[in-house]
């Protein structure tokens, strides 16, 4: 099967798994985050770094499939899109679902470099076609989109908008930011978000 | 039974009802509007005009209720509301209910003062009591507030919060507004209704 049929067959079926979401989490979500992660990756390669835009594009397709804020299979969404990919014969398939199982801000909130497997920490730390997606994946999570976003999920989910005697937590960690998405409002949730990405964006 | 008895059975019968809709219509909102109602008939008293603060206050705390965009029963909010305030033997059940009958974006697309009966028409352009409840219910609808709650609807309703191709109706008709809410997405939906407000406030 050629890459064009692959993707084919994976925009469908990421199509079909993402009907199932809500607003926050739609096809056209999905689509922001593939566009947005060529571009990132564009840029990249004008900078000299090699990249596998085969890669950035099934990942960036397949990031939301799996997400625990919606799946309660066994399977991680990376071991789903294993399957998938296999499937189709795609040779890089692990690859696609090692980085699908790398996006997302709250398995990074479980993260740490200090204690976690060196390999593991040295391929999340220098993969670009990762960065790619979790950098598109959180422009779409803040600005506009990530605004009607977190109101959108609070909608799905019915949580309130706004708590008036709610207090945001500034160094969310990764077990307060599992239970903030069922007991908080998403004012809460999504300053929460941005004062840890305000932290990223301070220490790189 | 005193005024504030029959504020807080009726408080209570409102959370009882908006617990059954959606993060977009839920207590906090009735309890913003409610306030802000208030304020703006507190001001009204200020400027000299006879305001009964009774009647505010239990319209903005009622306004919700038989909404079209929940409620399927064939009653209108403010014949659901006439049975309970005369349940509550309350007076003036009668003028919260016309007041109650008379908020709702929608509804007033469909007004036409050329056309409408003399006397519906003079009261709904003369009643200050009204006006503080429509006004506080429009001033949730816009701004932050307006925007989660515009987004959070469409999460609850699964209407897509941005479609590239959709664009948004300017002039905007009562029926166009109610196919609007199935059919487009939440930012033409909050563009529909921004731009109405904005020719209100440009006529007035």
């Amino acid at each position: 099967m050629s890459y064009h049929d692959i993707l084919k067959a994976t925009r469908s079926m990421v199509t079909e798994y993402m009907s199932g979401l809500d607003p926050s989490h739609d096809m056209y979500h999905v689509d922001r985050v593939t566009r947005l992660a060529l571009d990132i990756a564009h840029d990249g390669k004008k900078q000299g770094f090699t990249i596998d835009f085969e890669l950035v594009e099934l990942a960036a397709l397949c990031h939301d499939v799996g997400d625990r804020k919606y799946y309660q299979g066994k399977e991680t969404g990376g071991q789903l899109i294993l399957q998938f990919l296999n499937q189709q014969q795609y040779k890089k398939a692990d690859l696609v679902a090692k980085i699908v199982d790398h996006v997302g801000f709250s398995k990074e909130l479980g993260w740490n470099d200090d204690l976690d497997d060196k390999e593991q920490v040295y391929w999340r730390n220098n993969c670009y076609e990762l960065f790619a997606v979790q950098d598109a994946d959180k422009l779409d999570a803040i600005g506009a989109f990530g605004i009607l976003r977190c109101a959108a999920f609070s909608g799905a989910k019915n949580r309130p908008l706004y708590v008036p005697d709610h207090k945001p937590i500034d160094n969310i960690s990764q077990q307060e930011y599992l239970n903030n998405t069922s007991t908080s409002s998403a004012i809460t949730h999504f300053h929460g978000k941005c004062y840890i990405c305000l932290l990223y964006k301070e220490e790189s």
